[in-house]
């Protein structure tokens, strides 16, 4: 089930970080690295760093947008250093990695996504992400190295994976109970719903374009930590068009 | 406490790797670094890993032998690949964490010592230890790096650490405005929410009275599952409202 997790860095600047993360991965069992837009890669000081796990970077996807690298994902955890402005759901490493494993083990797909060295991911990027991941450290000195913040996640998703291969009853009672057994939506199904939600929430007025007020944040927020199945998104979807139809007044000319 | 805690590191190779022990220790709060006879130090590659914990290795203890380093000590460990052929008291990094903290917290000096980047530490050296640290790796890879070993231990100390001292692993800032602290919408608002809802739904001709479908239950499970709080309600009973108007085509004559 760890096939189900993929790493994905965004804009790395020293390919160093990129053979060091490449290495912690292996040693914690994963295999799925993707790169967006790294500043030089492939290079050699990637694989000097990445010691016996150069098969990593053969195998990394290189992709130009995080859009891309989330594809088909159904579920996005982000690593966030800062306070920021939106309140999101956020879990430690050990929760991080208990939540992971356990939606692997019912086939979802999952991405831990790491930012830049120097600024981390976006506000923008942070709002792609169903929960953030803070790594505990020194408020006084606070930044850690990518590969190490690679290193402790993936030491995390290993000991969750441990203690979930020793009682796998708790997984089986899981699946078998929960909403979760439908297909999710993937992230971009999910992206595309945005989308739509924005168009409509702007063809009723309710949404100025102008003044948009973290509207659409706070409705990601709601939506992104409810694991939204296919089947509600197609209600949901449903529901939208039908309402962009009575915005444009065609039910009242209907009745007409 | 964590100043009763020194991280020792035995005949390093590579420099570039004391600095990235340097940096992961301070990122956890630890700060003594003792060095037992490093092959190059000081060294430009230590400075540049370290990034900015230049303060921990200017304070390093360089030492010539691990008796040295462990002067004063009460409790050692050692981290160790898995199989030697002594049996000895094994913890993984969790256990060692916890037990490291309790001990720090009664004034014990306590070291946690690493070994050679390709050999780790010797029998004799392991010998010494009071208890050996086992990181959990792949068995078919699993040779951290040496500043990702260091990493994951601090990290576990400082976990340990945290919880003993009854902070949070997050963020408190981030707890204080997290979702689930706003006020979670009541059972009767919620109830007054999916009957705006249906109402809404039959208004734009998305749902038809006479054959419902399930659509309300689904729906209901779905915002059920998610904790909606208040100010989301608010938002979501606002587009509602808009909803309504546009099928009552008031959006169109406003319009006209």
């Amino acid at each position: 089930m760890l096939q189900n997790i993929r790493v994905v860095l965004v804009n790395t600047s020293h390919p160093g970080n990129i053979g060091g993360a490449a290495r912690a991965m292996k040693n914690m069992g994963l295999s799925r690295l993707v790169l967006v837009e790294p500043r030089l890669f492939p290079h050699h000081e990637a694989d000097a760093r990445a010691s016996g796990a150069g098969d990593i970077l053969a195998g990394a996807q290189v992709v130009a947008t995080l859009e891309d690298a989330l594809a088909g994902c159904n579920l996005v955890l982000g690593t966030s250093a800062r306070d920021r402005r939106i309140p999101w759901p956020l879990l430690d490493p050990r929760e991080c990695g208990t939540k992971v494993v356990e939606e692997a083990a019912q086939g979802i797909e999952i991405a831990l996504v790491f930012g830049r060295e120097d600024s981390g991911l976006t506000n923008d990027e942070l709002q792609r992400c169903h929960f953030h991941v803070h790594i505990p450290s020194d408020p006084e000195f606070s930044s850690l190295n990518l590969g190490a913040a690679v290193q402790v996640l993936s030491y995390e998703v290993r000991m969750a994976w441990l203690a979930a291969e020793g009682k796998p009853s708790k997984v089986e009672k899981y699946e078998a109970t929960s909403p979760r057994s439908e297909t999710l939506a993937t992230m971009d199904e999910l992206e595309r719903f945005y989308e739509h939600l924005e168009q409509t929430l702007v063809d009723i007025e309710f949404l100025d374009p102008d003044k948009p007020r973290h509207l659409m944040a706070r409705l990601r927020r709601l939506y992104g930590r409810s694991s939204v199945s296919r089947a509600e998104m197609n209600i949901l979807r449903g529901i939208l068009t039908e309402t962009q139809k009575a915005a444009r007044g065609e039910l009242i000319k209907r009745k007409d």
